[in-house]
């Protein structure tokens, strides 16, 4: 059967359940997907670093760590400066989905919920699916 | 009147008012100081980075970004075992204090607003004295 040349991981990352439901894939990096949460109150996109049974940052090695922080650093500036967002909202909670993921959002003062957290208040609204088409496809030319 | 030769900033580090208000310092890291939000509800301690005018994490030199990431995830996992947290809660979020500050907060399914996040949930209860005392002295000992 041979020894196995590749480097790609053996085993299949599976994303998680609600993820996959709330949000739509952007494009992969090399560490995490980039998804767009389905809700056009707020400029929001999540990095999941494609490791299975990962919950807290810290549970990723070294390298995936520093990778995670390059990727997380890289699509907190690109979001700020292509919404010309008043602040960018970073955070890892899990409390709800435990698959490491990492919330990157955009703010605004007449934003719905400000200068609340985005997490907890109200619920989300869909895009429209002309303007999630549009929006899915400025995102991956901005980001891919 | 010489060369300076002290490595120090000549800028002296100036935390956000309301910070200064709703926190206590434990201790001083390279980088950060490390402050205990005084509520009693959850274990919550604070990274500030001691740069001035400073809204984003991008907005640091990359020497900072990694020794806040280091700091960050230092802290997180200490944290982490210390409570024996069911979930840390970290985020950067910066919409009412701009001052760039990190939230690091152990959470437990039994805690006041689990599953929800700890911002804009309710209100803040302080330690009793005595108490404050010894979680300030236990804090010190585990991370100075």
């Amino acid at each position: 059967m041979g020894v196995v040349m590749s480097s790609e991981p053996l085993v299949t990352f599976t994303l998680d359940p609600r993820l996959q439901r709330d949000t739509v894939l952007i494009c992969e990096w090399p560490l995490s997907s980039v998804l767009l949460m389905n809700d056009a109150r707020y400029p929001w996109l999540v990095l999941v670093p494609r490791r299975n049974a990962t919950r807290e940052i810290f549970e990723l090695d070294a390298d995936d760590q520093a990778q995670l922080g390059r990727e997380s650093l890289r699509l907190t500036q690109q979001m700020s400066d292509y919404f010309s967002a008043h602040k960018m909202n970073l955070a890892a909670l899990g409390n709800i989905v435990s698959q490491l993921h990492i919330h990157h959002v955009a703010r605004f003062p007449n934003d719905q919920t400000w200068p609340g957290p985005v997490w907890g208040a109200g619920s989300a609204i869909p895009y429209k699916d002309a303007d999630l088409a549009q929006v899915i496809e400025r995102l991956q030319h901005l980001l891919a």
